[in-house]
């Protein structure tokens, strides 16, 4: 027990220092082509709007989220900490065309976070005006924490992470709108951000693909402490098992993460899988058996409690009909969660 | 045809460039306090005996691999063009004794080999040392490549990987034990280091546990490229599927390598996963059941053809009991690659 609430002690230490960015948010859409090249941006808006006091348009700016359009100093009255990079142009690097902006933030005391390709810290004047200010800059892309080697022991909360038929199928926000249904059941839950957009999105995770080989399943422990008995973690998954590109760190992210529950995610009109013309997506029953054997592992109560669907290329009919059949042919409850969000499978969890 | 050709320009380019040691060596074995603390060059001593022209002892080493004592302008006299620090001290650290030995060296044009925690490279007296006579510090546990990410693409040629119950039942011996036993039946064959101590047997590889997460599957693609199709591949495993703290290098070897054939490896005395005490060993069976599933991803005619059992605490007897119920039990050659070689499983290969 003592061990258990130092171990929380010290976790909290971690994440108030190394991890953490500080909220609120002023989002920067920069000079955004269109509104698909803001789903940074949009993603804090729509899943942590206390984030976030308003948004910093540029002049051409073709991307919009809703939020209160805001000068730096308005953002700073507003008491904004960081200004959050929501944008990716093409190519995924910090423009030039940003940087009078980015600087003058700086100066003004702001933080920077940014989960580009380029690193913040690698860009001569951002560092330097950073140095000036006392400002962090926060490149989510980058691990900032020298994490431990798995060392596999039961840690005591509960948690659930989403696998997937292939990358890019709706993880992040299957795990997020998991998280949101669990709070409106009033139970505790806290989202684990394993990539870089979750981790702008709720200011603290760990970039796992970034971490280096050895550390891939010890960094899944250190994201998800013990916790309180009827505490969940709902972890956000990476790659899939049956993704020959990516593979291993969804399975350090179920042999770190020791779940109780999975729940199986896809999208069910991809002809094959992502980056890989090659590779037919394995069946949702295959990535269920391959999943359970590899977690119980780890954990040997673990389950299959629901199937997370992404239909937004279906019809409102087909979906429906889609996930009804699978429903029957699974016995699992599916859903679609941004169709019909995932109170479904915050349901099969409280059961568990 | 062309890209192929090309492809393996290419990496006979990246191999005698950042990733090749050059050979012969010197082996370093420093104060070594005991014959164990010397297995680097031992390894090298029993593997690739022409990549050395003798060893280097201080006073006090009590550490013998067997080949001639040479000081350093004896070895370079007799050919050497890399001093391998072939030892290992408690700590596995650079030790400040050897220093004069290792900056002597440098200053002659010998380059300098480490797998050691501590690198090369942040000592400032051998980093000085060696840019003034212009030699190389290899830091072998450090990538020096940017590896791609896994295409997952078809290649050409054979490859055969070595999956393991547990870490450290005896997988990079088996390996290099069947590369032997290829070339001793006239196969093409070549072992792919995956770890320290095989990069510096061979002089090149892929440090794998060192890779960053996304690129470890690319790593084994680039370690392992296209090939004459009567070329095996011999790649050195990592880990195992069911060890919670490395998993991810596994499934990245085992999707990276795409093997044509599985060989099972196993230490049959232990009484739980090395530095995992609650955690059993599975059965060779859930091994091979799972390897087998997650190779076929990546080539669905993968085989499981034999097993390599490490029977060192085993006595002559019960090792060939233990073999002998091994291969009614799994229908497949088992053997001990110390005590017997590996010539059956190099049988079973050539048979696939």
């Amino acid at each position: 027990m003592h061990l258990r609430v130092l171990s929380r002690i010290m976790q909290r230490i971690f994440e108030q220092g190394a991890m953490m960015i500080e909220t609120p948010y002023l989002l920067f859409l920069g000079d955004a082509p269109d509104q698909l090249s803001a789903k940074v941006a949009q993603g804090i808006k729509d899943w942590r709007p206390d984030n976030a006091v308003g948004q910093y348009r540029m002049q051409g700016c073709r991307a919009d989220v809703g939020l209160q359009d805001m000068s730096l100093a308005e953002a700073k009255a507003a008491g904004a900490r960081t200004l959050v990079i929501g944008v990716a142009n093409r190519g995924g690097v910090i423009s030039q065309a940003w940087k009078d902006v980015l600087i003058e933030a700086l100066k003004m005391g702001f933080d920077l976070a940014s989960g580009l390709h380029n690193l913040l810290a690698n860009e001569g004047d951002l560092v330097a005006a950073s140095q000036v200010s006392g400002s962090t800059l926060h490149d989510v892309r980058v691990p900032n924490v020298e994490y431990p080697i798995a060392n596999g022991k039961k840690r005591s909360g509960k948690r659930v992470l989403a696998v997937g038929t292939d990358c890019s199928v709706g993880k992040m926000y299957t795990a997020l709108a998991l998280d949101e249904a669990m709070h409106e059941r009033g139970i505790k839950s806290t989202f684990r951000a394993t990539g870089q957009t979750g981790i702008l999105i709720t200011g603290s995770g760990v970039p796992l693909d970034a971490v280096i080989a050895d550390f891939m399943a010890g960094a899944v422990e250190y994201l998800t402490p013990e916790n309180d008995d009827d505490h969940w973690d709902i972890i956000e998954g990476q790659g899939s098992l049956f993704h020959v590109s990516y593979s291993g760190v969804t399975l350090a992210l179920i042999h770190g993460g020791q779940p109780d529950a999975l729940i199986l995610c896809h999208e069910p009109t991809r002809p094959h899988m992502r980056g890989l013309p090659e590779y037919q997506l394995p069946s949702l029953q295959a990535v269920s058996d391959a999943a359970l054997m590899l977690a119980r592992v780890a954990n040997p109560d673990c389950q299959v409690v629901g199937i997370s669907v992404n239909t937004q290329h279906m019809s409102e009919a087909e979906a429906e009909a889609y996930l009804a059949d699978l429903e029957k042919e699974m016995g699992l409850p599916a859903v679609d969660p941004f169709r019909q969000g995932a109170a479904k499978l915050a349901a099969a969890l409280e059961e568990l």
